[in-house]
C-alpha cells in the first residue's frame, strides 16, 4: 500500500522509517507545512517523495496524521472531500477531544491511534526506525470504524512490531494523562523550580541519574505541549489535585517529623515496582 | 594503603570493586553487622576480608562510611578511640548535620564527602564497579581537616575516576535537595498518586519511558530516604514549597485556558537543557 504522512518530525518521520524498513509501504509520501522542514526531510530521505495535500489525498491508501492535536483538528475540513477507501490514522496523545471533533462523514475511515512511546526530542532529525518496535499503540471506539479501515491500521502497527490495545477514548484520556500528560507538567515543574533559582547553574553542576531522568521530558516542545494540556484539560487538572495531595502528605509527615508513616509512603511507592 | 568499608551495599560494594580495579588498595576489609548481609558480601567477592569493627578500625589506613545518614552519626562513639593517622569518610547524601554531629577530638581527620551517583537499586548485589567513574563527588569544609587525611580522600576519589567538587555543608545540603532529595520526595509522590487509583495495573499497562524515568527513583529504600529527608529537612520542606508554586501555576494557567503564558513557561523549562 501507499502510505501518506502528514507532518514528518520525530513522530511522523519515524513511522516513515519503520513502514520502510517492515516494507510494509510501497511508496510512503510526505506533505510537511514549512519550507525548511520539507528540505530537511529530503536530505535525510525520509519519504519517497513530498507532495502537495492534493496529491498525496488522492495518492495515499492511507494517511497518518502526526502533527500537534489542535493542528489534527484544524485539518479535518481539507478530508472532506477524500476517498471513501482512503483510511485516515491519528497519532494524537489525546483522543476523545479529537474523536468528537471528527466530521460525521469521514468517521468511519478514520481511526484514533495513541501510540505511547516517544523522546524528548522533535523535528525530522529527531526520527529513528526503532521508535515504535515493542512499544503499546491504543487504539479508541473502533465500534465506529469500517473493518477495511480497522484491518489497515492493524497491518501497519503489528507490522512496526507494536502491541495493540483497544481501549475506549474516555479511559484512554485518563490513564494517558496519569502515563504521559502529568509527569511532563510535573518535569516542567521541576525544571522550573531550579531554574528559578538564583544560582542555577551551580546546582546543575551537581545533577546526577536521578535529576536528569526527572527532567529529561522537560525538553519537549511547548508547542505539542500546550495543546495536550488544552485538550486533556479536565483529566489533567484532576490529576495535578492528586499529585498535589501527595505532595502535602510528604510534606506534613516530614513538619511533624513522623518518620515511621513517611517509610511506610516510601514502601507504598516502591510497590509500583512490582507492576512496573 | 588498606580501605576499610562500612556497610557494602550499593555504595560500599561499587567503592570496594573501584578501589581494587584500580588498585588504589592494598587490602580491602568489610564490616556489615547482618549475618545474611556478610555471606553475600562474601559470595560476591566484595572483600578481601570480612572483620569485626575493632580490627578493621586497626587496620585501616582509611574507613569509609557507606551506611545511612542516621547510621553515620549512630556510630560516631565508636571512633574516639581510632589512631590519629586514620582517615575517616563518610558517603552521606547530607552533609551539615553529620558534620554538626562528629566529635572535635576525630574532627580532622573526618571528611566529608557525597558522590552525586547511585541507581534506585540497593543491597550488595546492587554494587557495580563503574558506579563513580566520570562522577562528581562534593568534598565539605575542607578548612577542618589535616591535610594528610584531605590528600587520602582525594587519590581515592580522584583513583577511581572522580571529579571533585569542594563546597560548603550548608550549599551543598541546598544543591542536593534540588537535584537529588527534591526529586526524590516528587518521583515517590507521582508513584503513590498512580497506586491511589482504583486500578492501577491498567494504568500502568500504558507505561512508556517518560513515566518509566520520572518514577525510577521511587524504588529506592525507604530507610536511607527517611534519613535523609529527616537531615535535610529544612531544605526539603522548603523545595517543595518552590515546587509547589510551580504546580499551582500550571494548573491556574489550564484552568484559566491561558495557553499563550504556558507555552512561555515550558519554553522555560526547556532552557534547563542549554545548561544541564
Amino acid at each position: 500500500m501507499n502510505i501518506g504522512i502528514i507532518g514528518l518530525g520525530l513522530m511522523g518521520g519515524s513511522i516513515a522509517k519503520a513502514v520502510k524498513k517492515y516494507s510494509i509501504a510501497k511508496n510512503v509520501y510526505g506533505y510537511v507545512s514549512r519550507e525548511s522542514t520539507k528540505k530537511e526531510v529530503l536530505e535525510l530521505g525520509l519519504v519517497d517523495e513530498i507532495m502537495d495535500l492534493d496529491a498525496l489525498k488522492e495518492q495515499s491508501d492511507v494517511i497518518i496524521l502526526a502533527i500537534p492535536v489542535d493542528a489534527i483538528i484544524e485539518m479535518f475540513p481539507q478530508f472532506l472531500d477524500i476517498s471513501k477507501n482512503t483510511t485516515i490514522i491519528d497519532l494524537g496523545s489525546t483522543k476523545e477531544f479529537i474523536i468528537e471533533n471528527v466530521p460525521e462523514s469521514i468517521r468511519e475511515q478514520f481511526i484514533a491511534a495513541h501510540p505511547m512511546t516517544g523522546t524528548e526530542k522533535s523535528g525530522p532529525k529527531a526520527a529513528i526506525d526503532e521508535l515504535y518496535e515493542g512499544k503499546t499503540v491504543v487504539l479508541c471506539n473502533l465500534e465506529k470504524n469500517e473493518n477495511i479501515h480497522v484491518n489497515k491500521a492493524f497491518r501497519i502497527f503489528q507490522g512496526i512490531g507494536m502491541r495493540i490495545v483497544v481501549m475506549d477514548a474516555k479511559d484512554h484520556d485518563i490513564h494517558a494523562c496519569y502515563m504521559s500528560h502529568l509527569p511532563h507538567a510535573i518535569s516542567f515543574s521541576l525544571a522550573n523550580t531550579v531554574m528559578g533559582h538564583e544560582d542555577p547553574k551551580s546546582i546543575i553542576a551537581l545533577a546526577a541519574g536521578g535529576f536528569k531522568d526527572m527532567s529529561r521530558i522537560a525538553k519537549s516542545s511547548p508547542d505539542m505541549w500546550t495543546d495536550i494540556f488544552k485538550q486533556n484539560k479536565k483529566n489533567l487538572l484532576s490529576s495535578i489535585e492528586v499529585f498535589e495531595k501527595q505532595m502535602q502528605m510528604v510534606k506534613t509527615m516530614v513538619e511533624n517529623d513522623d518518620y515511621e508513616q513517611l517509610k511506610k509512603w516510601m514502601i507504598k511507592a516502591n510497590s509500583l515496582h512490582e507492576i512496573l
